[in-house]
């Protein structure tokens, strides 16, 4: 069984009776083994239904994909084919701090990553060098109010280029324009330095320290035109204490910011996570 | 949706391509709705291949049975129907100790056990009037190394007038015999006062104390007739430290234990654990 | 060493070179050993200085105090002395829900509780006889908008006649007055359904699930004047996913919200918690 | 306040009154401002006394620790000044697997690591061109049965050359002998592949599968002559099931072993553990 014979079927739509069995009889009669299956129907089967399926068939071709076009025009759904053996390409943001960049390098460089990081934007040049190193194209975009549609406009030919299809944010500090996040919609993720909703804005650890809590965290989420209020991917927290001062609790946020980052970015290039209005459904 | 018309369908067997096309389109076939499904293959769909399949059917009867039997027979499945409606009936084993046994009644109380508890049989009478309060039979059952086998076959005798399908045995301190067990196969449950393998046997706190260790914890397993070496369902940690003392460490156990047996208890009676050879696959 | 000899001394005051070196010298020459001892110092050593010392003297009485009073006097010292055999006496108001109660109740009958509840409040009734089987006297004191200033009256009498010192507010569902909260100043613990600042108000687990959040929390705070801002003494979390529903979210809650309150309690009645104006020292 | 004035005062002997008073009159008198200080008594203040003094004295220099030795007499202390200002100077052992190693340098890059990674030593090399990026020297050092006394003596020389006072098995998979270990007491700090005491020896990953536990975790532990035994700095687990194959395991063990080395590496060089026989003391 080799990766590229391995392929994924998405799906949404309204819940009925039937579905489970004519995507399974369909995989069977065209040969497909199932190795794994997820499925979630919403309000106790009177919704939506979600379906990921991974299976193998070898000699796997998109053919597979046309084949399937009546049963899901039957049954009105939203699917999606996806294929092991054609890896997500990724381009990652980032500003100054280099944890949530070096993260995923990490996971990069452990074979960890089902994708290939093709290139890195920066409104900064600091950190250049340490993704130079690791051999992957680094383009400095320096952002500033005058400049900021021609240097989207540039970025957009730059993932054009690479042929991106999921832009990470990590710890990108610039706001990206409508224009920009309609280009990628659910495919730009970004990382929250707090458990949202709590500490929305610019300084949540800052916040965190003046409200006193006991408990930090980072939110991984979609990018959506409205701050901060994307579809949440993963979210964890870190204990803290009075012994913490504002930069304690930034230096303990890095850890869990890049926690949090790498796991949405795993669920999200392994298809695991599926749309549902304003919330995801992550069969992981 | 009442309850009353919502089953569900356990299945183990040999993988192969097929299995789910053929059971969903048998549910589709006979007007059932499937509210939850959750499958699992071992091995990348070389092993064996598990499902859980909780469904709705307007009239639901074991009639539906009968009709499986075909498919069951075709893929050597090893198959077993549960109905909601058909609530489990637990006994509970007791010691001295109450938290276990307390947790369980609250989860009662409070709604969110689906299960009848029956019965509670202690070899010690201090837990009697507390049991009773809640309007629960209880049974004192002393036991000695001498009256050790009428005692068991009492027991058996009350399991059997109760129509107990499920033992819990909430620290329990007494070694059950092999032919008790061999009654209940995969359907004794217990609370083990430490995060297995580690600690194995009579008194875990003061061995983890010894050691030094930064983590206590607690399991829940079937009992076999390997002592501790049942296939686990559950298991979950506490952080400590050197301030602790092996008192503190049993005190601090304690709420440990009664999530995870609680835990434990609502997955089984839920139909969610599934036996593979000394593991267990939990549909949670 | 009786616990009737152990005392606790808890101490903040503006930070200055000299204060351990004069409390723990006072407490040697008065022959007393110590058990445990923290203190933090805010903002390295120039903010205020908080300290929490156990110590055992045989023969232990209040001539202490006063014998402490020229030191509390020179380093300008908000000072508590604290004496395990005066165990505090707990009033603990609740609404209709019983799982917060029960898990006081519960500690309780552990004897992991250093404390006495002398009373429990209710705007019901349906709790009645679980409290009363326990052997501690219930009230119900219905409310209303008519009557509340007069039911408050009662309720704070009730306060005086059991000797109250602290009041857990154990999921009650009323808002107690600004005059009721003046009277027990760091003396009323609640326990909050949410994690806190996330989802102040009324419905968090309705409002957790229309955001899509992947855990939910709870807090136990002071209470303040200010509703859901009082200084934070302890949160907990639970991670949640797509498959809960606002009621699993509510179940789940409840686990975690008598977890949280019963900690913050424990550490209250140890004298543990130490305000720093809005927010908590706790020496844990 | 710098760095450079800032020491740390470490002690344990025989618990009896009056050594707080004295060690803290001593700091005073001396116009030391204690910015932490943490103390634990064993046995309820019958057993063995520890303390960890953070303090700031403008001008510290190691007369201080001559002036102190009175104090140290009189209560039978093992004690020890240490100054921020002389950072901890770290070689770190490594064969094939680099997580480990990347998250020290990930720690160290980051800014949170207050020490000196002075030295890589590996028998592997291919992580000599990370380490070398990284500008810290790295010296290949292969071992077999027939060369291992010299290529020991070789590294404890290169340790001594590099003045090295910290030694860090980030996944080594060799075995010191008796003689290396002596050298460095409580200085060698390992990270174990599991959560210790449970699945000791050379391939936890497999028996944790093999055994159906649902946590896998990872143990950092200063390293003694028996192996797998040496006292417990920290540990950690991570929630795992079903549908984990032992490899996954490992993946999944990677991220909780790095987290837990670099928390303990991070402990020991702020002089947080202290020893008592074969357990620790963590001032975290």
């Amino acid at each position: 069984m080799v990766g590229q014979d391995i392929g994924r079927l998405l799906i949404s739509c309204p819940d009925r009776p039937g579905i489970v069995a004519a995507v399974s009889e369909f995989l069977f009669e065209h040969g497909a083994n199932i190795i794994h299956s997820d499925q979630h129907s919403t309000e106790q089967g009177q919704g939506t239904f979600f379906m990921r399926i991974e299976f193998f068939l070898a000699g796997l071709s998109p053919a597979l994909e046309t084949a399937f076009e009546p049963i899901a025009a039957r049954f009105a759904m939203n699917s999606r084919f996806a294929y092991v053996a054609h890896r997500k390409r990724l381009a990652i943001f980032v500003s100054r701090q280099e944890h949530a960049l070096l993260e995923l390098l990490w996971q990069r460089q452990a074979g960890d990553l089902e994708a290939d990081i093709v290139l890195v934007i920066s409104n900064h040049t600091n950190n250049a060098s340490l993704v130079e190193a690791a051999g992957i194209p680094f383009q400095h975009v320096p952002i500033s109010a005058e400049v900021k549609p021609s240097a989207e406009a540039f970025e957009l030919q730059l993932l054009r280029d690479y042929e991106v299809d999921t832009v990470v944010l990590a710890r990108y500090m610039q706001v990206l324009s409508s224009e920009f996040l309609a280009r990628y919609p659910a495919a730009i993720i970004n990382i929250h330095h707090s458990f949202l909703p709590a500490f929305v804005g610019a300084n949540p650890y800052q916040a965190a320290y003046t409200r006193g809590v006991k408990l930090i965290g980072a939110t991984a989420h979609y990018v959506s035109e409205e701050l901060d209020a994307g579809p949440i991917i993963e979210q964890a927290v870190q204990r803290v204490d009075h012994r913490h001062s504002p930069d304690d609790l930034r230096r303990l946020g890095r850890y869990i910011e890049r926690v949090v980052l790498a796991r949405a970015v795993e669920w999200h290039v392994e298809d695991r996570v599926l749309l549902h209005g304003t919330k995801t459904i992550v069969f992981a």
